[in-house]
């Protein structure tokens, strides 16, 4: 029977954690406090705040959201970022994107502090990913596959792991994350040749390619370990994963489902990143 | 019959190019230029600077050596780096190192300016390669693996490779230029269980381990392409790669030898870096 790696309870055991450790802060006189910058009224970045927003107050963390108009300019956003960067109440900032589509969304994500960077954004979290070396944090969807893993006591060292999906938000990071816990990592992508053969092979599967319940049952083979990362909607407004759950159920030994899998865990990563990042602020820098 | 795929061919291709490309700077009247840094007077760091400065001088690239004691703080170092970017008769910069112990490495490398980084040090250079996007240049290493395998017309995209290292100076950035170039690519390394059985599935392989022959016949078939980067002197003195060569050959399709393969590509890399920073200056930003 396939072990179902529901993403709610991950969430849970999370937050709880954060819920902890934000009492803690408070108690040393700080208030854990997150910026949400969006430009302009876009639905899906409306929603998403709207969701952060919620978590983040039942956890404890002070949520701070600066709204600019859609005809912000770049040198305005920048400020912003800027100022929020200088604030020490604050300790992280989210920046909802795409930004409107005059800005180079690029000069804005640099513009923000590292330290400050809890989505791992910018070239220096970036850096920390690719090294190993930890500065910033990691993307949130990437880092929630780890978090997953962790939950449900799945080791990766030595193991052999697939990751299906080379994009930069979450196949490569994740491949990284992957390769620091020691598992030998496997990047495949569209151009790969016999997928179906390479993914059986692997006994941990990541899939983030976008493609509503493209891997069947001819990509697995039983004891293997996936985790679905694909939030597909389909023509009759269902959301699926990368992964076809009907037909991989009862094949693998675990997999995460879509939705209530990795994008339920997403936003616990974004505050435990918050808090961490208060966390740090507290201390010396070494 | 295992074809051998010698480095100095590939060199004296690259040099032939670079040596055109610097009289056609010339003529637009940019002499190229790189200096070349150094602190104290270590054997290997001016062995190394002996090299690349008599290849330079024959492809028609000018050498600026800036020697500094030492003792030189860090801050020496850094200003020294600094006047170096900001003078544009310089194309490159070459940082000779390990510094000397009381240098902050990290700091001294990314006080180069990125647009100078031809040997790919810095964190703007290494965000480069990892996301693909090309800004600054890749490790001369990592790219003389694909210098090799372009020069002797073998195509990477759909192959199963295997990177097995994962060094931030060759094994991480070959891998993510496989990736760029269509290869499916698993990074193996020390902790990665029957290392033997996982070399031998990859049409492809590129040994970066720095363990002397430890790749022998049980890790090959007919067949592969093998890139072996490993430099190990032996305990008589010999200069020997991380594959065994002679158990290794007539068993693959083609292998670069050691002495003879990867490095002695890698200075004519470095040189090819400073003229395409001397042909990037010329064109304005875009």
């Amino acid at each position: 029977m396939t072990r179902i790696l529901k993403g709610p309870a991950v969430a849970q055991a999370i937050n709880t954690r954060s819920t902890a450790a934000a009492l803690a802060l408070k108690k040393r006189g700080i208030e854990p406090q997150i910026a949400i910058v969006r430009a302009g009224e876009r639905g899906d970045a409306l929603s998403y705040e709207r969701g952060a927003t919620r978590r983040a107050e039942e956890v404890g963390i002070a949520v701070r959201p600066i709204v600019l108009d859609e005809t912000a300019s770049q040198a305005e956003l920048i400020a912003t970022v800027e100022s929020l960067n200088a604030d020490a109440s604050l300790h992280g900032v989210l920046l909802l994107r795409p930004f409107p589509l005059h800005i180079d969304d690029g000069a804005v994500r640099n513009a923000l502090a590292v330290a400050k960077d809890i989505d791992g954004i910018t070239d220096a979290s970036v850096i920390g990913v690719f090294t190993g070396r930890g500065r910033g944090f990691a993307p949130c969807t990437a880092q929630a596959c780890m978090e997953i893993l962790d939950y449900y006591g799945i080791d990766c060292a030595g193991k052999n792991a697939v990751v299906v999906g080379r994009s930069l938000v979450v196949g490569k990071p994740a491949a990284m994350m992957l390769l620091e816990r020691n598992a030998t990592v496997t990047i495949a992508h569209s151009r790969s040749t016999d997928l179906p053969a390479l993914v059986r092979r692997a006994e941990l599967v990541i899939t983030c390619v976008g493609q509503p319940r493209m891997f069947d049952e001819h990509y697995f083979l039983p004891g293997q370990t996936v985790i679905d990362v694909g939030i597909n909607v389909t023509a009759d407004g269902s959301l699926v994963g990368d992964v076809d759950f009907e037909a991989v159920e009862g094949i693998v030994e675990a997999l995460s489902p879509v939705p209530g899998g990795v994008g339920s865990v997403t936003t616990g990563v974004l505050l435990k990143h918050v808090i961490e990042a208060a966390e740090r602020a507290m201390r010396p820098v070494p």
